[in-house]
């Protein structure tokens, strides 16, 4: 190939450019790249030869057009899950590109403005969406009209029956809440989530009633699932308790570890001999020796491995029914609080 | 509108039907949708009612066949940098979409393997691409044959020329080893990065350098960037070392944490008084009481909003050339190393 033929069709080969180079038809080129479709293995050679040559690939995008398939998924998910809990986008993007399909990602400032870029999602036509953030009813009617099957990750349809995959945040608060309770904690406070968290409504909700179940009461003040929240959430409580909490119950472990650090540095707490403090999720930073929290491990692995094959499934058959898969979650003891 | 044929366009709303809807042509339909192009003020009012009333919107995918633009860009990172460093991604994303533009996620499992993912950025027709990963010469080549600009983030283009943004980590280095040798450290361990890091490499070899400049010698040991190898690579160190290590660099922050907990907890060492231990980076941990890590903070904001700026420039003016920005980071002393 000469530098002036390939100057010509630089950045730019069709598939047009692969027959007249390769000798064979248009429309053999087209079969050579459509999976399933037949091509005599001679011709399929002669054409991958020109392809590699002319530096072709098909386009996707055109054949998204043709298949009525993208083969991109948008993942809609916050900027807060984004920083503090890092490992779900990484394992649900990995386990797509597993399968071939490609990650279009929706970050949004606030769980509550999924209307923000749902026109974007549509446009894109994409496959279908894995959403980690809140839908409300007309929201979730909105795929379903549009026929883009849906999972829900970490929360549930609301008025209308979904497909999700979800942490058991319930029976998980409960099993904190009751370890704490035998070992004899008196007062309680409870970090929760920003208002518009499902999973921290969910979870806050979960621990007061149990709370109340078990003739207990707690101070509720609410942070914004980071460090900082911790640290001025547990201050917060301390001057309203009047330094009496013993026990305190947070919404995520980013939060958990803020006020670790603030009960034993500006404080001079003894955690946990004199103040319990649990979290939530059980990410990386949980894990690490100066912490050590008492937390409930969310299943990541396992939930987004079925969050991906459920919507494969609902992209490979658009009729198949709405299930709910709830996974049970690991209560971590750690060295951060005194269970019973 | 009745249910019935409500139920036939169901998720399939094309210009036809709106035009049908409209009564006015598909032509005018289009046009209603193009940037720039004119339709009569009372044809686009009710173009615009028909469109609502049958959740029409346009085709993103098939525009940008016909304009030459997807809107979207590819985001190349890798997994590590996402799991360790995810703010370089929520910022990226987020300057993206305030631009109306779309993220194409590629995590890469290691940085070396672009050429994975390459065969479907040049499928997918992305207007560009921002690349946190090693591009040899051939693969910034094919960019540009392609016609697909590409900014790199934190690399330089290896062999040929490339528009970059990046922090100025041999000036970083310098700084933290200077600062160590005037305090009278003597004998100084190194925690590398993945060796297929670029940022890794570039990090220890600017602090190997500078210690030999000042008559130090150092012990490098190589981790992978997380907690843990913070942990096993200051035991390796230790054991080498006779347990002698006084000064300890390490190659991010997360190695750097992972080092500090091992030495105060599992050694019973006194960070600083005993070790003094700096990290690189600057990432959200760092800066938590705990740790307070003495560190080189990257410009994060400042990098990715050029990044952006970059990339959409090159993006509108395809001719533009090659320009690399260096950003000088910002040393934290932070409570992790006595510096001189």
């Amino acid at each position: 190939m000469t530098s002036a033929s390939h100057e010509r069709i630089k950045g730019k080969a069709t598939s047009y450019d692969v027959a007249r180079h390769a000798g064979v038809s248009q429309s053999a080129v087209s079969r050579c790249f459509k999976k399933g479709a037949s091509v005599a293995p001679r011709t399929r050679e002669k054409i991958l030869a020109s392809a590699r040559a002319l530096n072709y690939y098909p386009n996707a995008i055109a054949q998204g057009l043709i298949t009525k398939r993208s083969n991109m998924v948008a993942i809609i998910i916050s900027n807060l899950t984004n920083l503090y809990y890092p490992e779900v986008l990484a394992e649900l993007t990995q386990r797509l590109s597993v399968k071939g399909i490609r990650v279009l990602l929706f970050s949004l400032a606030a769980e509550s403005e999924v209307d923000d870029v749902l026109d974007q999602v549509w446009r894109y036509r994409v496959d279908g969406a894995i959403v980690a953030a809140r839908l409300d009813p007309g929201q979730l009617a909105a795929f379903a009209d549009r026929g883009v099957p849906v999972v829900l990750y970490n929360r549930i349809g609301e008025g209308l029956p979904a497909a999700s995959v979800c942490c058991d945040s319930t029976s998980g608060e409960h099993a904190l809440v009751e370890g704490l309770v035998e070992a004899g904690h008196r007062l309680f406070g409870i970090i929760a989530g920003p208002a518009d968290s499902y999973v921290g409504e969910e979870r806050v909700q979960a621990a007061q009633k149990r709370l109340n179940q078990l003739g207990r009461e707690a101070v509720i003040v609410r942070g914004n699932y980071d460090y900082e929240s911790g640290d001025t959430c547990l201050r917060e409580l301390m001057k309203i308790t009047g330094r009496k909490l013993d026990a305190l119950i947070c919404a995520n472990d980013l939060m958990a570890i803020g006020a670790i650090d603030c009960a034993r540095i500006n404080f001079e707490i003894d955690v946990p001999r004199e103040l319990s403090i649990v979290g939530f999720d059980g990410v990386g930073p949980a894990k690490w020796l100066a912490y050590q929290v008492t937390t409930v491990r969310q299943p990541v692995r396992r939930m987004t491995e079925a969050a991906v094959s459920m919507l494969i499934e609902r992209i490979e058959q658009p009729g198949i029914l709405p299930e709910q898969r709830l996974f049970a979650g690991e209560l971590l003891a750690g060295q951060s609080a005194r269970l019973g």
